[in-house]
């Protein structure tokens, strides 16, 4: 079989579109290479010529979105710091995931993370430490308190933005997600800002 | 064939039990009647007799979860309201979530809902509704600003609750949840008590 490179490329990249929109709706589990190959208009067979398995294409989708940067979202404009590049963050990223099938497919995907075979990223940390320096940064601008512990709230506020994510997805409420992510990180920036009188 | 009823219940605590470690550890894509037999110690045909298909023992599993009160949590003492109301309530439900693994499993097969053929409880909908009044409770008790809006408010708490909890899961770290949902829980009244200069 003869394929030139531009046409198999162009092939590849149909299948991983159509295999974004099956994981992004039914997770790793939940599809099969049948479905992708349904969902792309083909044949079981055409998606293993180019893929030998579905542990292959969700690696290869999963490595894309981070090699992109996705989830790091610094956005055309230069970046700001501290408080500004956290919000700037929040804005761009949830943004993507309403809009981006691929950015949702690997934030599934990557919860069944132990079931797919290859060489996967660790989710969530390599952004929470992102915003750990962002953090730190608005230490140094007096923007929050000097005594907060900068890697636990950068945890917190990680794993609070997927949350809504998460909420928003199952509950079919995503077109309000960036809205409502943008508040919940202005509530935990505005504790991080004052004295706390809960504790 | 004559089966007594004790018994009979007996085996169907047994194939829950089991199941509800599967569905825990895999979802329900992730899980077959025979992998859930595997677990009990059985064969397909025994889970078989006692239940017909895989949907039926999910929608069990949750059904069992929601009328035993689980996710509202009211604790064998004398609930308290407002603000104290919304810490028990987190500190209960999160110490249920690090050891009751059908507490577990009812979350992980609601985010599949979908592709469960049964009865379902909408999630989250009803703990938010409890929080809502909390909140309003919190209000007169001049606990949180009279401005807030209790029931968007109470959707993005009941949304970091469950952020953190699957962040904990996806990293491995069950055993901090409960000391990190409740700090995340009092950054969020924190930010309802006292004046916003962020927005």
């Amino acid at each position: 079989m003869v394929t030139s490179q531009p046409r198999s490329a162009a092939a590849r990249e149909a299948i991983l579109a159509a295999a974004a929109i099956e994981f992004d709706e039914h997770g790793y589990a939940g599809t099969s290479i049948a479905s992708i190959a349904a969902r792309a208009g083909t044949v079981k067979g055409h998606v293993q010529y180019h893929f030998r398995t579905k542990s292959t294409i969700a690696t290869e989708l999963i490595q894309a979105s981070f090699a992109q940067g996705a989830f790091l979202a610094p956005g055309p404009e230069i970046v700001p710091r501290g408080i500004a590049a956290i919000l700037a963050n929040t804005r761009g990223v949830a943004q993507q995931f309403q809009s981006d099938v691929r950015a949702r497919a690997t934030v599934r995907l990557l919860a069944e993370k132990s079931r797919i075979d290859g060489d996967l990223p660790t989710p969530y940390v390599g952004w929470m430490g992102n915003v750990e320096v962002m953090l730190e940064e608005a230490k140094q601008d007096g923007d929050v308190r000097a005594d907060i512990d900068s890697r636990e709230c950068a945890w917190l506020m990680v794993a609070a933005f997927f949350g809504a994510l998460s909420v928003s997805q199952t509950l079919g409420t995503l077109d309000r997600f960036p809205h409502r992510v943008e508040r919940l990180v202005r509530m935990l920036l505005a504790s991080m800002a004052k004295p706390d009188n809960l504790s």
